[in-house]
């Protein structure tokens, strides 16, 4: 995995996400602002909050032109196709789930390089995958969808884990990436597939 | 436009965001303590965004005691005259607009300075002027009304880019930042005055 | 008050904040990984606003280990007595106070030691101990509590002020730090007891 192949799996993760902003805004009825803000917040607010937590500034996301670009491209496109929308669910969650691995394994990169803490690179790199959708929940009033889904936020974590294991444990990079955010991956979509969930609890007295 | 002038500007802008957020949170009923927090975050909340992400901390609405001062007068202004809150409607707006106007031109200005980054000093003069809207609006669990109504973030968002384009043309920093003002303010209150709002998109599954 | 007894008293904060997170999030039918987060929000975020905001990088909450494994241990606690958490009510309620308490005096301690700053220094106090609270509220989609609820953040903000003071005033540290926790937890408790509220105000408009 190369930097270029990383660049280009990047921005088709922002692509994805601010695709999944720009749609939830647009069904909320928002205005083309609100929509841009959506997307450009889910895209980039998972790697902004990463940035000022690791006091790495200015976050990449706001100052980098490349990530706004593709966030607008994203917009347009959504807009464009609103009637197929239903017709690209798929391929929608599909980049949106390469997304989610890619942060993850960037996010906790990033965060072990400058840190060097892996708690802190694992949970970073997790925060860097869903932080972004979490934001366009709390923004759009609505309950964060990783927290009660199909697991998602759980295949980041264990993405941000392998990478801050095998970059602890000195293994090649390439592979490292690879195996993380492959496991991501297909973990993500095995649970979309096959609709696994994370179990919840609920006591006696909230299910008569 | 010198100093005292911009500080004058600056406070009235902190007292209309400050009775905003107190307006609000009395509407729901919040306690004497919650309209307090309501109005300084309200006011005060987009700078500390602002200054975080660009790492001049601490930050300034946090740290100088004015803002904290304007703030509570503010809601005390807000209680003395809950009777009269209606017939104040029109010229909280205008000071509310002054101060979108204003917090717009020297969010981008700061931005500039520490950062010299032209597409951060634009989001982050608009984060300035919007964030402590947003946040309000997350805090009083409803959709930030700045993403659906009508042209408000967009006017912050015109100050912040002609003030930026100004500095980097080198234009007079007087010049530049009245023409940044002035086409905010006057953008805000056309569109309040005529209703004006940015084209929303419904699919047509959404508009039976 | 020692070092090891401000530890424990920490920690005992950390785990009381904890299971508050978790029933919450339980009581919304989370899921488990939303329930961990749930309670690390509710456990550590107001920490990190502060780390955040007086640029103490990386924050506490997230780079050391402790937290995190007094997070899960809280989860787990809560899980296995959900049974039993209605009778567990009061000395939830009990240890939640104490971690106010101490993290007002922690947050308040920290800020001052930092930045020499007073009014920085109590606010960041009161965001320590109540931050965290407020943004498990915004994920579970609902008011914050402490805006419209019995005398909370007003405790918090006692216990910061008092710290403050004490510190500028070179009182002894520990006379300072066991009467600011201490005014906190009378208060709280007390107005826990007596359902004391502070004042709210509505307009003849808004009560018929």
């Amino acid at each position: 995995m190369n930097d270029s192949l990383l660049l280009v799996i990047d921005y088709l993760g922002t692509f994805a996400f601010a695709i999944s902003g720009a749609v939830a805004a647009q069904q909320k009825r928002m205005d083309i602002f609100g929509i841009v803000v959506a997307a450009f917040t889910t895209a980039c607010a998972g790697g902004v909050i990463r940035d000022v937590c690791i006091a790495t500034l200015p976050p990449a996301g706001l100052s980098q032109l490349p990530y706004l670009i593709v966030t607008l491209s994203a917009v347009v496109f959504t807009l464009l196709t609103l009637k197929l929308i239903d017709k690209l669910l798929y391929p929608v969650l599909f980049f949106d789930a390469i997304g989610l691995s890619f942060f993850a394994v960037f996010g906790a990169h990033k965060t072990f390089t400058f840190t060097g803490n892996i708690e802190m690179s694992i949970l970073m790199g997790m925060t860097s995958a869903v932080g972004g959708g979490v934001l366009r929940d709390v923004l759009l009033n609505r309950v964060p969808i990783i927290l009660h889904k199909e697991i998602y936020a759980t295949a980041a974590l264990l993405a941000a884990s392998i990478q801050v294991f095998g970059e602890w444990a000195h293994w090649p990079i390439a592979l490292t990436s690879s195996l993380a955010a492959g496991s991501c991956l297909i973990l993500r979509l095995l649970s979309l597939r096959l609709g696994w969930r994370l179990p919840s609890f609920h006591s006696r007295k909230n299910n008569p």
